[in-house]
């Protein structure tokens, strides 16, 4: 029978087509993908991905939320179930592999298996969380928080998108409101591809990034407030200029992030300023700090050195200033085996890898807080990412599928 | 008869009560006035201008961009008219002041002359100049613009507001299109009152501005472009954070603005930066830079420096950046002889004055062109303007009203 050795490969052509097929459903204007959570494509989206589960002998249920957990019976009836997958929903002008790639990688397993005749002691279930993104239904990682007892079920129903319509109401709309209670399931463990959102594999010429932390987040928006006035006529020791107390701190921000890098980074995103005319210096500026490290101390320090640093900044040029802690989530460690599980995979199909930190959320460190975690990610070019430009070349999708096929495998455990 | 002296004194109750009259059209919705530009309030307001104008037995004509001049009569029919004047167009959360003071306080000189019978050796026209604002129209100070010969006048019907009607057509639908061809018109002196819209005459103490400079504006646009990328998953190393640059540069100007005062300033009151998301670094800013000055080296200075420091910073990021030059025109040195008898008028009426440069163009600006020109400047709440909540005292209004009329009338010679 099979053992675990570097001839057991996936079908990298295989998952390639998949991944094309589904990215007709939801194209985008740019040659990306435009199918955000719960509208008519993410609903076409499901159907294709449940007619190849069912197609694949798997037996597909729902939950509350709306995530589809598609399960091959292991040869133990009391063994947990190994997961797999990640999202199909994209951002408005989304790539063909975030998230895809994860949820297809782990159906290409289950054809690959099957392919194989390799029964595992363990279930395997492929798993689609609902509302990865957030960008139509805020926050991010929606369903996979609910399923690990962030958010509660009633408060994400009643999430809205930009028109006012509900969460709850659109997944009923779109008829994927499952009847299983969310978070019913006990897994052994978790693992999700996903490609690496960033510049580190690529630059390093490394095909597996094996992720040992996910960074914790840390959103804080800064008010400042001086007083609007004539770009002209207020001498220069007359003026409240906010956006200079805003330019200021940005640089602070650069700073701070740096004394603590490599292991932070932040930045400001998010800027606006009122009331935004060529000649009125604003009065007041609105900006978003994005803190991250896989520390929290880090963060806390961070955090603290923007408001006693920035207060101070406003007060030498008589602005008022406010910060609010908008959002943010804890660091993530994935746990010590099934990381190891995919160094191992990776070491045993002799990819060129590294340890890495996801710097993004994703729904991996939700679940991490319920059962053991681990991620494996594959570069993408340029870094490029929530872009309809995002692109990864098909050796680097299938490289990262096998890694995920040996990890997920060893875990769930073959039958000799 | 009379003679000039300081028993010679407008109404200034009757000026006030004009004041608050004419900001019954096109009220805003702060206590303020949205009526801009050849909107149907704008006609409104000049019919009731006309109206007063007519009862003070002044003839009225209309040039072809709209401006309106109520002539009264000098006892020298060669005399070259004294104009004195302003606009009645505002913001569209404007004040009620800006503009509205000089020309009432035009017209008040007008009652007050005929109250007292005293007749002028040159006529006298008040002036209402069409699309000072340049909100709805840019740029500001349109018809005086055309009139001076710096806008061709057929390039100025073209111009578009945001609904893309153009200025021509709505100049002859309010009705207020003359046959007079604009710019043809011999000024023997121009005069224009104006609330300061800035802080130095309150703090300071003082009831008149004697304007002696306009200052020189330069608008210059800059583009940085970095590269879009995730805050999370980007090494600080590898960020081309655009909105970094941004920063960086407003911090620039604000140096090189203190290098220069306090005979120049500088800041940026338009920012936008793309695509402007929380968790993505900027790839994408935009802002306007305005530097002014009364002396137009330093501006130019100012310019040099913006690019080859600017460059350097952004060099040094990894960065593009691009400047491109908006708008602007030159400072403003006003006539010596204009700027004498406001200078003497304000002496001889008893009212604490200091010499002033103003910060914001004015119809005065361009008319200094092709006329000897003096303003006349009264100090306006906390500087503000170009806001609803815009305010001046009746007797801050008055102070205004009487040195404009001394200053007119002397320059118009009294007839003994």
């Amino acid at each position: 029978m099979a053992r675990l050795n570097d001839n057991l490969k996936i079908d990298g052509e295989r998952l390639w087509d998949s991944l094309m097929e589904m990215a007709q459903i939801g194209p985008g204007v740019a040659g990306g993908n435009n199918r955000q959570t719960l509208t008519d494509e993410d609903g076409e989206a499901r159907d294709l991905f449940q007619s190849w589960c069912r197609q694949a002998g798997l037996v597909v249920n729902t939950d509350r939320m709306g995530t589809m957990f598609a399960r091959r019976e292991g040869e133990d009836p009391t063994a947990l179930p190994v997961y797999v997958g990640s999202h199909l929903d994209t951002q408005p002008t989304g790539g063909k592999y975030d998230g895809v790639l994860g949820v297809l990688g782990g159906l290409e397993i289950i054809r690959s298996l099957n392919d194989l005749g390799i029964r595992t002691r363990h279930p395997i279930v492929v798993t689609n969380w609902t509302n990865e993104e957030g960008t139509r239904f805020a926050p991010a990682m929606l369903a996979s928080g609910v399923f690990a007892g962030i958010h509660d079920e009633e408060w994400a129903y009643n999430r809205e998108d930009a028109e006012g319509k509900r969460f709850g109401d659109e997944l009923k709309r779109i008829g994927w409101q499952g009847s299983e209670i969310t978070g019913d399931r006990k897994m052994h463990a978790f693992f999700e591809l996903h490609i690496e959102q960033g510049p580190i594999l690529e630059a390093q010429g490394h095909e597996i990034g094996v992720v040992t932390h996910g960074q914790g987040l840390s959103w804080t928006q800064v008010t400042i407030t001086g007083k609007d006035s004539h770009t002209g006529s207020t001498p220069m020791n007359m003026r409240r200029n906010a956006g200079l107390g805003m330019a200021r701190i940005l640089n602070l921000v650069d700073e701070i992030a740096w004394d603590f890098a490599p292991d932070a980074v932040g930045a400001a995103g998010h800027i606006d300023v009122y009331p935004n005319s060529r000649n009125v210096i604003p009065g007041r500026a609105v900006f978003t700090i994005d803190f991250r490290s896989p520390d929290k101390p880090t963060i806390v320090a961070m955090e603290d050195r923007l408001k006693s640093e920035g207060e101070a900044i406003c007060q030498d040029m008589n602005l008022d200033v406010e910060f609010e802690k908008i959002g943010g989530f804890d660091p993530v460690e994935f746990d010590a085996g099934c990381v190891m599980a995919v160094r191992n995979a990776a070491a045993r199909l002799g990819y060129s890898h590294q340890d890495i930190i996801s710097g993004a959320g994703h729904d991996a460190c939700w679940i991490n807080r319920v059962a053991p975690t681990a991620m494996v990610m594959c570069p993408c070019v340029d870094g490029l990412s929530h872009n309809e430009a995002e692109d990864i070349s098909p050796e680097w999708a299938t490289a990262g599928a096998n890694v995920l096929f040996h990890a997920v495998v060893e875990t769930a455990e073959i039958i000799p």
